[in-house]
């Protein structure tokens, strides 16, 4: 199924974007559809809008913020897409979540994309809270993590900085939203473009 | 042609931006392949975008400047458009030539569309002025407006009532970017939604 020649495709999302869940629900079909490897990777729109672009969050903007709103429900109702949270500017923490996948994707990387499917579907469909070593216990015995490794990721001061240095990677590609994803070096942004990035992977770009 | 059970689809539109032009090159086909009226209708991306929800030009924006000019050549690209124009934050005044647009879409409506279609060629292709009555002259020659009603237009103060009135509606209904369509009530952004409004259309929506 794989690629050797090329790159996987990469998928960069924040845990708290809605967009960005969305996505992941939709990406590695896409992926394997065009026997492509994809690689998911944490950015944290807390530092590319808020702090890099100077921007408001986008649910709090005039007149954006009640269109996104339209969008998200447009869209979930064409993709059969659910959402029990409710849709408002995000008040949740996403670091420590996003750390622990971070490290998991270094240290056990086999067990970080089911986690973080695990903890976008606790955060959006459960209405869980995923910003504390407790909550954040439980997800990981869902996805069978052995005990001590979970614990060994909580406590290894190294997350954080793995965290940053992806978030600080991504930055340097220009990724700045949830979902973002680079092809090849493309980027596309919005979880909106899967229908063209179709397109681009079926005629190898244009 | 018309079904008069429905309203027009609604297409709204800022002279000065590169992906309103764009969509103004495909919006007519995509109507009639409906069998739907569309109606061309001003917006201002100076109002909207810096006033109400206090951005900056997107191409100033950190990160989304650079990527919005990939997404344009990407864009260009794939639907065969040109624009000899170079993509940068806009510095023209558009309030002449939307003034002029709102005066002849009440006082001489069959002139109004093809006179949109001839300003916008005129300025992201032939690099023209169109911001002066002087430069605005010739484009309204070209369409075959008669000399006294262009002379008339850019005499009459109403002008700058009926642009300012079509851009307070266009801001009720949510109206903030070019282009923006409406259809039956429901609101779209960007020029890359026009593959989704052919669905939308296609399957009466969902």
């Amino acid at each position: 199924m794989s690629t050797p020649d090329r790159s996987p495709l990469e998928f960069y999302f924040d845990f708290l974007s809605p967009f960005g869940y969305f996505a992941s629900l939709r990406v590695d079909a896409l992926a394997a559809r065009h026997r492509r490897e994809i690689v998911w990777k944490p950015m944290l729109l807390g530092i590319s809008v808020l702090k890099v672009m100077k921007l408001q969050p986008i649910l709090d903007t005039p007149l954006k913020g009640s269109y996104i709103r339209q969008e998200a429900t447009r869209y979930m109702r064409r993709h059969r897409l659910t959402l029990r949270r409710e849709l408002k500017t995000p008040t949740m923490n996403p670091l420590p979540v996003a750390r622990l996948f971070a490290w998991l994707s270094v240290h056990a990387h086999p067990y970080a994309k089911p986690f973080a499917k695990a903890a976008y579907h606790a955060y959006w469909q459960e209405e869980m809270d995923i910003c504390t070593p407790e909550t954040l216990a439980p997800l990981a015995r869902t996805i069978g993590l052995p005990e001590n490794v979970f614990a060994e990721a909580i406590a290894d001061p190294q997350a954080s900085q793995l965290l940053r240095r992806a978030i600080d990677a991504g930055l340097e590609l220009g990724v700045f939203g949830s979902p973002f994803f680079r092809i090849d070096g493309e980027p596309f942004f919005g979880c909106d473009k899967l229908e063209l990035i179709d397109d681009w992977l079926t005629q190898d770009g244009w």
